[in-house]
Parts: structure tokens; C-alpha cells; sequence
């Protein structure tokens, strides 16, 4: 028969973070509610839709100022959606919440009174339990960025589930993202300043789960706790437990397919290029194809243009920083180069082709830990 | 052949307008363009989705800066999603447009080239022409209010077309808007600083184009002239012409089932009963009836509460500021209920029931020129 005080920012603040986690197609009835657990700690909310756990730690008192009254510990869970909306229109910051016979809850605010069904909480899942033996601490900052730089690039296809996932690469003190739809690939590395357990091999995250973990990233620059275990991966961001699963399947070798050496290297400034591109997109994209071409020039120029029999033609001149090898034409998937120039925060890029048939490589110029490829179109000339 | 050099900020404002009139499923395949008018006063933009119409006017010059440069003057049809998208992102200010055979037009911005495949002006649709002898003035911020304040209640019903609008009706010196779906009813009134033409007479104009006038609407505080024909008005906003037609059939007498005389008066805080309801209406919602119920207590008191047999319950108490009359119990929709409450911008209003299956009257305590009318719920008590 639980019965607690609690403030009303702090409260929103625990729901926020946990109804991520919450689907609103669960197969599962009793995961359509957030679990709430009230003990002399404090108060815990968890929400799961199976792939994510989510579970966030309300503390009885934070920067001496109270925020939790316990009367009386106990459990119940609480239909999610209603919960979520109504207890963010309550009309006080002092909200009690009170369990009584079969779980009717009774939330009381002001000159509010609601009356919830609540559900038992025996029947909830219970969350995994993860050894603690081996962790590695990454700042958020960090991990932000990389899942920024990446993610884009996972594959939305389902049929090879382990393509929706970013992998995470752990070699020579490097902690490496990759991420590839099979036409396009995203990595980003950067160093650890610890040993790497062996556990954390071939570690799959789903590209929507590394999204719903960026979210709960705070905005300041915290360290980020990471544990693995066999199947599944927990972070610890301050007072919150983000649970997810790790991708089944063997994560594809992808190094094989990146050039070494390049016939045709061009220095591009990244805004500049990044507006001719995307004015050309704009043309592509009504053809549905997205094609656009890239042409060197003898004066050390490119030209970027894409046509449609239908609307017209645009055609982009840019000068290069420099450019070094072959000429070439070259046709891609200009949705894909932009994804890649968009999250490029340097001032220039490197291109570098192997031909007209072979992997175009992005970097930026003042950086190596960072590469992305994108695959030409055949079309003809 | 038309040819003229303009700067994109002046074109790109005349566009966001005109593109507003842009329908994209027209079956008219010359309206899913706009016309480009260059003449020696300026050029002239004109879109249409036959409901609608929009000409926005540039001129040569504008606070002594030169906007346009005629080069040649012409006219000619450019497919409107392409050009509002490429005119966007246009790298450099000085934009040079320019028609050559067959309407072929070249769109040329610093680095950049476009052509696009345009239409025959000729093929265009003329606007009406409507006689200005006829025409009244209102400020735009009162238009504005005026809108918002009764669009909300127009019927999204086609079935009848004329409560699809907004009923403008002049008499004594006043213009009122009035708005129902049958089921509730929005009416606001001003004053008049002029005589009204009797053409003037049973003016009904949709509500989704009034929402669209609403929106190019200037924030400051313009005259607007608004002329109206036999089935068309024009709107004239500075150097915009709005053209829009009346809607057809008979606009009902709604005068007769606003009562005259209360059983039960209400005074209220708009801001806490707003609240309310909306936390009463969070439950009916899951319900999808809206349902919320209001009975008076003796002690000056109202409650407010709706419940849903698998969610809960939701109760609130507000005190009233006065209670006149007799003791009342009604059920309403408490969508309709926050419609109307949602735009009195009063600290206090009125709300007036002559028993439990008549209408509801809301008013704003301090004034009279608004009235909401609902209609109540039969339900078991």
C-alpha cells in the first residue's frame, strides 16, 4: 500500500526519461505502464518495450531540498500514457500518490483528485542483472558526437538486423563506430584511455536505440558508464539506467572495401560544397533517383549538376583547394553525400575516388578519425 | 522574353506568400505553378488554387534600394515546389531570371545556374476583376482576433458547405464573425468606423481561407481594404491581393437558440476552470467521448470530473467567483468547452445554463462583444 509525497519537476523530470522506453504498440499489456517503486532510497520509475529498459532514481532529498516524503514503500504500475500526460498538468508542485486495495491508485494535487487503475507489479519483467566486473567510462560529449556521426548511416532494412545497428569496434586502444546501409558506410573513432574487456566484442546496438540514448544525454559533459554483458548492454547516465539488447549476427568486416590509395583527390570547402549539393538534390530528388554528377575541370574546378527531362537542369561550378590525379565523372546518391557533408563540423573536406566505379571516401581535412564511403551510381555518360 | 535581375530576400518574402495559394494535388496542372509578371512598375507573382488566389506585387524600388532591374519585360509559368525550394537557397542576393525559347528560363546566382522548364503565361487563369467602388477598412490586428477567436468552431463537414465558413454579418454599425458545426457556436463582434455597402449582405467565407489570410497577416498593426463583389473578396494587405470566393447556400439564423435568460449563472477564473477541464478532459479523451460533467455545490463551489471505466477517475473543485440561480448538473464536451475557453484572453468569465439539456453560454466577464455557445451532453446522471 504505497503512499509518498513528491515534488512535481522531479517527478515529470524521472517520467520524461523513462517513457522512452514506452511503446504504444506493446503486445505486452503491462508494459503500456511505467512501474513505480517507492522505498526509504527513494522513488524508482521503470518502463521497458523489451528492446529498451529504461529506469530512472528519484533520491529522497537532492541539493538539501526534499523531494521525496515516504509514508509507506510499496510498488504499483501505472497505465503510461494518462500517467505521463496528466502529471504534467497537475495544478501544485506537491502531488501525493497513494495505492490502495486491487492497486486503484489515487494521485492528489491542489484541488485535483485522480483515481487510477493501477496493475500489479508483480507481473512486471524484471530488469537484467548485469555484472559490474568490467566497465568503461566514455564522456557524453564524446558519445554524443559519435552516434550523431554515424547513425544516419544504419540500414532501415530489417532483413539483415545486424545492418540496423551501429557497431561498436574496440582495437589499439580505439573505440571505433561503424555504421553501413551496404551503399554508404559511417565510422568515427576515438581514443580510450582504458583496457577494453574481452566481453566488449562485436557489440551491435540498433541505430533507433543509440538515438533514444542521445536524447537522454544530458547537455553538460558527464562520464558515461558502459557495462556489457553477454546479450546486453547497460549505460548509466547519473541517475538513470539505460538497458538495451546487443543485435544478433556477425557484424559484417567492412575494412576490405575501403580503398588505400586514390587516383583522384580533391580539397573541398565543406559549406560551399554542401549548398552546390544540395541545390542539385533539390532537381534529383524530384526525379526520385537523387543522382547527381561530379565533374572535374582543367582549371582545378568542379562541376556539380543534376538533370530532369521534366523540370530542368542545375549546374554548379566550385573551385577546389586542390586537386591532385585523374580527371573524372562521377555520378552518386546525393542524399548520401549530404548525410555525410551535414555532420562533417570541419571547414574542409578531403574526397578521394579510385574511379568512376569505385568507393567515394569523405574526410574531413584536419582529422583521421573520421571516413565515410559512398558507392557511385553506374549511369551512363 | 522576359528578363529582369532581382534581389532574393524581396523575392523570396513575395513567394512565402504567394505559395500559400499552392495546392499540391491540383488537377490543373498550370496552377501548380506561379506566374512571373516583369513590367516597367515592377514584377508581379501570382498563384491560385481556384479557391484561393494570391498576387504579391514587387516594385522596382523599396526604401530607396533597388529590388528589381528590367532588363526585358515578360511573363511566363514556373512549376512552383521547385522554384520555391531552389529560390531559397540560392547562394548570392543578385538573382537574374531570364526566358528564352519556349519558355525555357534560366535562373542564375553567383556560382550557380538553373534552368527550368516553364509554362505558357497565356495558358493562366486572369483573377477576377472586382469593382472597387465598394470597399471597408479594418485594422489587421482586429481581423486577427476576430479569426481566431471563431475559426475553431467552423464544421469540418462538407456535407454543408456554408458552415464549412465563417459568417460575416453587418448590421448597426457592427461587423460580426459567427461560426457553428451545429454543435457549438463562436460569434465576435466590433464596431464599425464606417458605412457598409449593401453588398455586403450574407458573406461566407471558408474557414481554412481564413486561416491562410490569418497567416500573411503582418504582426504590426496595418488597414486592410477588403472589396467585396458578388461572389468573390478581396483582401487588399499592402502590396498583396488575397482573392477569395464566397461560399454558396444560406448561412442558418443562429440568433434564436442563444437564450435570452439564465437559470444558473457561473463567474469563473478563466486560467483554473481551463485547467480543469483539461485535466478532466485528458481522461474522457482515452474514452473518445470527451465527456466531462460540471455540478454546482452549495458552497459556491463547482465540481468538474469525468471518468473512464478501465483508466480512473478525475475530480477537481474550483470555487466560483459568484453563483446565481439554481443547482445545475450538465455533461458537455469538454473539447468544445476548451475551444472556447482557450481564446478568451479575459481573467474571468461568465457562463450561462438554462437547465441541463439547453445550451451553454460562455462569455468573457469584462466585455460583451464575444459569445461561445455549447450545446449539452444527454447523459445518465
Amino acid at each position: 500500500m504505497l503512499k509518498f509525497l513528491i515534488q512535481k519537476d522531479a517527478l515529470n523530470e524521472a517520467i520524461s526519461h523513462v517513457s522512452r522506453a514506452i511503446s504504444s504498440r506493446t503486445t505486452i499489456p503491462i508494459l503500456s505502464g511505467i512501474k513505480v517503486d517507492a522505498s526509504h532510497q527513494g522513488v524508482v520509475l521503470t518502463a521497458s518495450d523489451t528492446d529498451i529498459s529504461i529506469q530512472s532514481f528519484i533520491p529522497l532529498e537532492q541539493k538539501n531540498k526534499v523531494i521525496v516524503q515516504l509514508q509507506q514503500p510499496g510498488s504499483v504500475v501505472l497505465p503510461a500514457k494518462f500517467f505521463v500526460d496528466i502529471v504534467k498538468k497537475l495544478p501544485s508542485q506537491d502531488i501525493e500518490i497513494e495505492t490502495g486495495q486491487g492497486f486503484q491508485t489515487t494521485i492528489r494535487s491542489g484541488s485535483s483528485e485522480i483515481q487510477i487503475v493501477g496493475l500489479d507489479p508483480e507481473e512486471y519483467p524484471l530488469l537484467p542483472q548485469l555484472q559490474e566486473n568490467h566497465v568503461i567510462s566514455l564522456p557524453s560529449d564524446i558519445l554524443k558526437t559519435m552516434i550523431r556521426q554515424t547513425v544516419f548511416a544504419v540500414s532501415a532494412n530489417e532483413t539483415t538486423p545486424v545492418l540496423t545497428g551501429i557497431l561498436w569496434k574496440f582495437s589499439e586502444g580505439k573505440l571505433k563506430f561503424v555504421a553501413t546501409d551496404r551503399h554508404r558506410l559511417a565510422s568515427r573513432e576515438t581514443a580510450l584511455q582504458q583496457e577494453v574487456p574481452t566481453s566488449f566484442q562485436n557489440v551491435v546496438i540498433a541505430g533507433k536505440t543509440m538515438n533514444e540514448l542521445n536524447k537522454i544525454l544530458p547537455d553538460e559533459n558527464i562520464q558515461i558508464e558502459i557495462i556489457v554483458a553477454e546479450s546486453q548492454v547497460l549505460f548509466k547516465i547519473e541517475s538513470i539506467l539505460f538497458f538495451t539488447r546487443i543485435l544478433d549476427g556477425t557484424y559484417p568486416d567492412t575494412s576490405k572495401i575501403i580503398p588505400q590509395a586514390y587516383k583522384t583527390e580533391l580539397v573541398l570547402n565543406t559549406k560551399q560544397l554542401t549548398e552546390a549539393i544540395d541545390r542539385a538534390y533539390l532537381l534529383s530528388r524530384e526525379e526520385k533517383t537523387n543522382i547527381v554528377r561530379l565533374v572535374t575541370k582543367e582549371d582545378e574546378s568542379v562541376e556539380i549538376s543534376s538533370s530532369s527531362n521534366e523540370l530542368g537542369k542545375v549546374t554548379e561550378q566550385i573551385q577546389t583547394g586542390s586537386m591532385v590525379g585523374e580527371e573524372l565523372k562521377i555520378s552518386f546518391n546525393s542524399k548520401y553525400m549530404l548525410d555525410a557533408l551535414k555532420i562533417i563540423d570541419s571547414e574542409n573536406i578531403q574526397i578521394g575516388f579510385t574511379g568512376a566505379m569505385s568507393p567515394i571516401i569523405i574526410k574531413p581535412q584536419e582529422s583521421t578519425n573520421m571516413l565515410h564511403l559512398i558507392l557511385p551510381y553506374r549511369t551512363v555518360n
